[in-house]
């Protein structure tokens, strides 16, 4: 079983604390295919989904959107003919929270819907 | 009258000529918001247009969608919680050709209805 299967995002505000780099590294191996990036001077979690073509692109962006309104937790999805690429973190601590790694995990899941 | 109002994109090729650098500046006033950039090597064009919330970031990313399968030229789109980012140019000249100054056209008057 996951780590990140069957949990929720939970409230974030600007007190919420940043995932240490321990806690980091510990969870990559449960979002298999998603990169640990800087951007910005803040750490992210970013993916891109090869799609088959711009219907299904668009499809996968709306049902991202869907699950981002549902947590009220919103990624930036850039999207493009033949690919979706999904960030993931969390504005309010400019950096990781544990709410990112689940939505990752979660779009993850979407994808192979 | 502007000079892109009315007109539909054409189809492109490999061989379709690139817009001049005359040929871009005497455009430009007619695509009005958008930026002239230069991003990996190549000519683009882009805007950001913010939104009152997440469900029109969504609406606004799916009508300039629809618009593009309509046209069958594709644009980048950045999809954020306030904000959709379009950038239009054309992939086979890496470069702009006048169908992009036409969908820049057409997106921005997608945004005022």
């Amino acid at each position: 079983m996951n780590h990140l299967s069957n949990l929720k995002c939970e409230a974030c505000n600007a007190n919420a604390k940043r995932l240490t780099s321990d806690e980091i590294q510990s969870l990559m191996p449960d979002v298999e295919g998603w990169d640990l990036i800087t951007d910005q001077k803040t750490l992210k979690l970013k993916r891109v989904f090869a799609t088959k073509n711009y219907t299904h692109s668009v499809l996968f962006t709306n049902v991202v959107a869907e699950l981002a309104e549902a947590e009220n937790h919103h990624p930036l999805i850039i999207l493009e003919y033949a690919s979706v690429t999904v960030y993931w973190w969390t504005h309010k601590i400019n950096g990781l929270h544990k709410n990112d790694f689940i939505m990752a995990y979660q779009t993850s899941l979407l994808f192979q819907k």
